[in-house]
């Protein structure tokens, strides 16, 4: 009998992030995988995921609604409850043999407990990263309630033995994103006109001479702060002239702030170079990266995918703090001056050179195979 | 002005656990209490704590319903999502300075959650011990999740900084359940006439030559032995013909199958030197074991509590398992041989020395000093 | 293609009432069942209703557990808020043509509300009857919410109707529980030993010489008497020196209070004529009836059924004022003389005449075939 | 001792509907006013109320959030859930005397069924009329849960009292939205410049010549075609030329069918003369109302204060069906053409008279005031 995968899914960049992994899950003769998409995967303003994934050719197991408004921190902890209520019930239904959840936005501690306290054994993705905020508290939180741990970097791995974790459920495997990284990389060249394959909104800059992707979320212990980082940011990518493809926050505390900085700004400004994006298919995502100048914000991507990929990042702030980098990361605070002074930097320097620090390509397929061979547990004591 | 502190009580026992250091907190010149009593500590089946905390003298700031009847797993995952639903709410009305949540029972993880997430600074009191069922995920989990942690044992402090804390917000305290055991030490006599006192149900047995005291709880990943794993214990103390003192389980996914299995042998046999009672003051309880010739079951007050009063304790099955020890316990299994063999033992020994390996009688006083003084954070970063 | 008709039922004695409805959905070949069973139907100290509804041949369809613990007017509220998440849910997965809510206890309003809002074509069984509690309130905002009324009595039919509901949507069926009663005085012999077949606790009575049943609900209305009403009863019942079978009050608000009035009688009584019940297959219970005494308390099963089977009931308090009654009731106060001298007048008496004013036998069928016939709609508009 | 009257409103149109009974309220000496905030009127998407509400001079004793993202009819059952589960917290803090829910929408339910069920005396302002789809259910539904009605016209208090609603207990108040409209006539000048008070985005037509409101919700029961049945109306309203002032839409199943219906069309249209608002001042709406050419959509706004104010409606669709009309509404439906045609229409026509079919201006008072003299009760029983 198969073993029955259940993996939640609860952003649209977490599902990129695991394309590869569900694909090989769902290849796996000796796999049965249950996709649940929830939170703000399902919603339209934070790009809706549902038809992506189904165009990828997944089946959708459950769809669960749990995004309370508010953009608040009470509504960010009521969310979280409410995702119990209904991934309790998703579990019950599903009866899966294994629950995956990913990585540490706020919300996948919802996956967590629920598996946890259901006595079904849970797997983590992403565990073992240091980020420094309330991201950083789930992440561990949940490396402590999970029973396997496939772990995207070689600190990563040697952080969650150190958390006492036993040592034969901590899998090396590299970050699924690096699979598709490296997918790309065989056919890297820009064959999709983005804007008329995505529409979105804003000009039509003329891009073939070369231009800037953006990407810069809230950072959620920074809520009071995140007009004025978003307006740095867009006061910079304005002053340079280049085209620049934007694309909108995810939902967290504090997108309100960012979606309203961007707004605002859209409407005093003429920004004939910029174009703003809800989402893009994963693979034209790092087509588009691939081919761009470099990335601005403070999206994880410049920091796994794009250290693979070789391209530059401007990170900007604290939310990439203390995870691993590649040769390709110029760190900036929310400062006008100093994107714009880094873009120069960048423009007149050599192209990085690529890194596998995240991963060589098979991670996907060496998860799905560790969740054949794993013994099915769900109870652990801490190694020391 | 003063700092406001919030502690969650979640159940009757954690709330006597703690008694002192709510007291020293409410007492407290720079501190003011905000007690919430939420899940089984307000519901009449588990012995509603609410009269006995308002007797001693506390002013209860919010009353959280949050139990979920059904008393299977998924009802605890709900329960928890409840728990945050109801919470999330109350700290947005009180708007504390710092949250305590006390060890680890599953609903404790709805507080910490709230907290966390609401960017509130988070205090743990008697995390980095070592159990392993599903209270050992639980526990590690909100280590961290949580800012500060008032530890019980040096083996609790050493754990929680190998799990990553900075050492400046771990605190050795002990466990203030000793700080209470400390007190009735001082006036040990059994001043009061339980049954008198507290009612309850079955038989009228004289107990002046001694007793046996009896609390077993269900363990929850052995859910569908729990009703077996009662009738163990319910024979042996049967055909010890001693008069016994059986407190009633806490609610926990299992309790039917305990509690089902103490009526049904009720019913079915003539029990005259069995009463039976829901709750005890505290002190009280302290008394009562101090007086009797031992406690049977699987309560941490036998590992705690018993340890510095020097009561002998049969302490039944896994759910105490590798929690630091007096020389005051014997371990058994399921199995009335065992338990009667044990009690053979017991009766022909001499009695166990008070250990003070849970601390020296003053955690209570030292959790308030150290919530006047430590920095008021909520972003850390794992120490390695 | 077979309509789903998707029944949801939240106690026992729901389930009784309607279980011949379900045998004929069950039995149309235009139809398909969907059974949810829901609230304190599952919960074992309300009598599990889940083992018997397999027993009788039913597929359960979906569980939902929403009963929030505090047996306080609050948790009713919030019972209904969680029994609206958790059903919202089962209807998007089962996808029903129509949902039936039966009668008019409070968590029914949830089945009501999911289905209303979610464009779900509604059915009521047992609208337009009359008692002036809070019971009232739920029946008629049941009735303005659904769009087929299923009513047991010519009394109800007019006053749906008057409720401005259209006359082709209101069909009065008679009660469903008549069905039950019909085939029961086909054979009416008490064909098992009670005590024997459902355990329960208590004396062994000799029962051959005739006994009283009892079964009194608290009064949501009334929660701070719900003690001391019940101990009316119980006084009068244990003057009587007659059998006393006493079944368990379902889960209300105050049933605690009723609850604890019944266990603490016991302790302090010798009560070896009482036997007391926790639930009976419903045709048992009528068995039970039909050959008894009477009925004493304040059941429905009194006003409805046992004007049917010609049984005296003597109706106690205000739960089922206004409902309207056949020869065989005679109603008093919480008083337990009031009491026992009515008892005296019913041993006195000849056996009361049976009254169709429920129903003739054939509800259940006559619900299944309106089920195929009614248009599917989910509009309505007051008819003045 | 006061009473208190804890008012809950959930939308941003419900507060200016209701805003002098609130006042009125809150300025009687025997009334102390609790204003609950819920729901839509908190989020900035839909014109966060909050500021108005207190730029107004109410202080806000509890804000909700309980709108669960998503936008399809699950989310708004799971949306009244969650609300039920807020607001039964809510009054357990805040106690009132007598609660008092406005209108029909869809989550004012949460509100009735937290009241009714906690046996609070409910009130219901605008309970009565008729309209056809989900509101329907919705607002007779609430008729029955509630204890007191105030209404609107004459037409509703004979419909209120033929549900069988006591007539002691049922006033024709009017609608207390007439009172502002009454202040507005004596001063109706537009003395502030739209554009330049309420920022909002789009073009800067000249106006002083004549403009036209929009103002078009979804309709629930027709949720697929919102798009459609907006871009009839923008269709329209451009090929105009006429200025027009836009007020986006509020949240319901369908909204984001509007909203994406509205954005499409402004990126593929050049609307010069079109301005897009979130939200306005009720009593500068009212202004802006009365200097226009007429108002275009299916708000009821368009039905209650234009029939006082005079101005032209065109009213399409179904949403205000069977509402009773002044003089000023021309009905007609989901069609360019026919709106265009309309509008010629008015354009030559002379400007309708005033009606005052709901009411005279002093409803916010004749509310306060029946407030303080109702007994305080939570039982009734239907009449008939």
């Amino acid at each position: 009998m198969k073993r029955k995968i259940c993996v939640v899914v609860t952003a649209r960049p977490s599902y990129s992030r695991i394309k590869t992994a569900l694909e090989a899950i769902r290849d796996n003769p000796e796999l049965e995988l249950q996709l649940v998409v929830a939170a703000s995967a399902l919603l339209d303003r934070y790009g809706n995921a549902t038809k992506t994934i189904e165009n990828d050719g997944f089946k959708i197991a459950a769809k669960v609604f749990n995004v309370l408004e508010g953009e608040n921190l009470t509504a960010a902890a009521k969310t979280t409850g409410i995702g119990i209520l209904e991934l309790s019930t998703v579990f019950d239904n599903l009866n899966p043999d294994i629950v995956v959840t990913v990585a540490d936005r706020f919300e996948t501690m919802a996956t967590a407990i629920s598996a946890a306290y259901m006595n079904i054994p849970l797997a983590h993705i992403q565990g073992g990263e240091v980020t420094g905020n309330i991201d950083e508290k789930v992440r561990h939180s949940i490396t402590k309630l999970a029973d396997y741990h496939f772990v995207a970097s070689n600190d990563a791995y040697e952080r969650v033995l150190k958390l006492g974790e036993a040592s034969e459920f901590v899998f090396n495997t590299g970050c699924p994103s690096i699979d598709l990284a490296s997918r790309v990389l065989n056919e890297p060249s820009l064959d999709f006109d983005p804007i008329q394959k995505y529409g979105g909104v804003g000009g039509h800059p003329d891009y073939s001479k070369g231009y800037w992707v953006v990407m810069q979320h809230p950072v959620t212990t920074e809520v009071t702060y995140s007009r004025s980082h978003i307006e740095e940011t867009l006061h910079a990518m304005h002053a340079t002239g280049d085209p620049v493809f934007w694309f909108w926050p995810n939902v967290d505390a504090g997108a309100d702030g960012t979606s309203t900085g961007i707004r605002a700004f859209r409407e005093n400004n003429s920004l004939e170079n910029f174009h703003f994006f809800k989402n893009m298919d994963p693979t034209d995502f790092l087509k588009l990266l691939v081919n761009s100048k470099g990335l601005v914000g403070n999206s994880s991507v410049g920091i796994r995918e794009c250290a693979f990929l070789g391209v530059p990042v401007i990170n900007i702030g604290s939310r990439q703090n203390k995870r691993e980098r590649g040769h390709n990361v110029h760190d900036v605070g929310y400062d006008r001056n100093d994107i714009l002074t880094t873009i120069q930097k960048i423009k007149s320097s050599p192209r990085p050179q690529s890194s596998n620090v995240y991963g060589g390509g098979d991670a996907g397929l060496q998860i799905a195979r560790y969740l054949t061979e794993v013994p099915l547990i769900f109870h652990k004591t801490i190694t020391f």
